[in-house]
């Protein structure tokens, strides 16, 4: 900035007027110097590749780098380890995915109090001092697949889910859709819950098991994807494709290709490009001190941001998949 | 980029290439003719102008204009009016807070149809095609009370609520408080519920009785500022201040007041700020079109914005009230 108004100070073209209301009106205009981190765990999977796009506008937009860093693993010390060597880089903020809700609190701390941004998404770090999370509210993910599912079930008739007992993020989709179905269709029941165990071939087993024992089924709502793979692999054996309507959740390969051909009706999308386009200008505007919800938010202990984004889920069908396979 | 334009200003001012550069890299620097309309109901109060004045910081940032137009009484048809006026002038974008839930629907999916980005702060109309919502998760302002008042009063003892019935974001607040202190204060007990009307007086009136049924009450959460203020009333006049905690609500002057006094312990400021802020950068990304979540979301029928920020609440004590008056 400073050396931008120098250098037109040199040569005379650009008026004391433009200058200033260039400095006053491109608060926007970051530097290529600045750079800004996501850390996730798992770095290999395609889930965190929509996120980093979604950073990656966000810093084009605002004229500064973004950079992945990934733990490959699932395994806690590892990411604390990456998320460790980042902050030693001394970035100028940093978007981060928690694989534990505690896990990353210690290292989080210690990157804002060296003054480095840090926001998180996806899953959280609630106990951390991070300035804001942006994620799926699956409580209303769930609410999205009931009223989906009595969509395309004329608001009647008996459904299940398949889903994955005591992970929170899969209890709370179950417990949005079963309240959904309750509170709002009175002509429909809940009449069985089963366990996939994130796994496919556990998934349709029990699927064909809950098929059997409910022949009237219309619908099925999968929390997972390889569950969603599994339901639809034991629909289609029992001949059931469009008699057993299937919601299912997230977006890899295989739950595409099974939305393409219609045996899964519908699957639910998560924001992540979302996650890391707004999650990029939390950080750019924190850096910049751009933000004043009251005029000095630090002195006065007051958050600089919205604590809570719910980046959405959007619904998958055969009318608008394509648009969700890699490179689209 | 800066220093890009300076060194071409160098060979011979702005040319024509410059001009381009500056609008493909420099998508922040919008143009001082775009107008952005913020409009709501009872436009005297103070509460807007902490909405507002976040939406001109949000404008003065972007490069573009922010405009206030208010229905000056509470009143639908003269809000659906205002509307209407604002829509006909085709500004670039429209936030704008719901006097209810369904009486805007028609005026904002005309607005939408007519190609105006529109997006919904503190109070939504949900059932109508806004991009996105911003405002206050009340249960989550009901918990931050709870553990508030917890802290307060050393996590044991009676507490006690004024509240307004029947209106659902003071039961979302009560409900937060109620189910916190149940799950997270095995020592904690909500002993009384009252209905404070939104009357000042007549909360005074329903805490004395509160007070002299339940001797040992530690504190009293209040989930409206009139209420508060007659809570902090009644408590003074008993001679308990101190004794009994007051946890208030938004920051009118006169709940300011009393927590400059000592009277009410801590009142819940709203993200107003951020509800203008980040609402005015919603409607800018949508204008410039610089949203993809998908490769093209219109065609995809697929949300472009987060559909829900919650702008979350700051707990206001003696210690940073001076931030909360007008004018900090």
């Amino acid at each position: 900035m400073i050396l931008a108004l120098s250098l037109s100070a040199l040569v005379g073209c650009t008026t004391e007027k433009d200058a200033s209301s260039q400095e006053t009106s491109a608060p926007y205009q970051g530097s290529r110097d600045e750079k800004y981190v996501m850390v996730t765990f798992l770095s290999g999977i395609e889930y965190w590749k929509g996120a980093f796009r979604g950073m990656e506008e966000a810093a084009k937009n605002l004229g500064v780098q973004a950079e992945y860093k990934g733990a490959d693993q699932y395994d806690i010390n590892q990411q604390i380890t990456v998320l460790e060597q980042v902050i030693a880089q001394k970035p100028d903020g940093i978007l981060v995915t928690a694989i534990n809700p505690d896990a990353l609190v210690a290292p989080i701390n210690k990157a804002i109090e060296a003054g480095i941004p840090v926001v998180t998404f996806d899953a959280d770090a609630p106990k951390s001092k991070r300035y804001a999370f942006l994620g799926t509210s699956n409580y209303d993910a769930g609410v999205t697949a009931a009223r989906e599912l009595a969509r395309l079930s004329g608001k009647k008739g008996e459904v299940g889910v398949v889903t994955v007992p005591g992970q929170l993020n899969h209890e709370e989709r179950k417990r949005g859709f079963v309240e959904t179905i309750q509170k709002e269709f009175p002509d429909m029941k809940v009449v069985s819950i089963q366990d996939g165990k994130s796994d496919q071939v556990q998934a349709a087993q029990v699927t064909s098991a809950m098929i059997q024992k409910n022949p009237d089924l219309v619908g099925i709502f999968a929390t997972e994807a390889s569950t969603g793979v599994g339901v639809g692999t034991s629909v289609k054996e029992a001949n059931k494709v469009g008699k057993i309507h299937i919601i299912s959740f997230d977006t890899d390969k295989g739950t595409l290709d099974m939305v393409k051909s219609g045996i899964i009706d519908a699957t639910l999308a998560q924001g992540t490009w979302n996650m890391g386009y707004w999650g990029m200008h939390y950080l750019y505007n924190l850096r910049h001190d751009l933000v004043h919800p009251v005029s000095d938010w630090k002195t006065a202990k007051v958050g600089p941001l919205p604590p809570y984004v719910d980046t959405g889920v959007s619904v998958v069908t055969k009318a608008n998949v394509d648009f969700y396979y890699p490179g689209k």
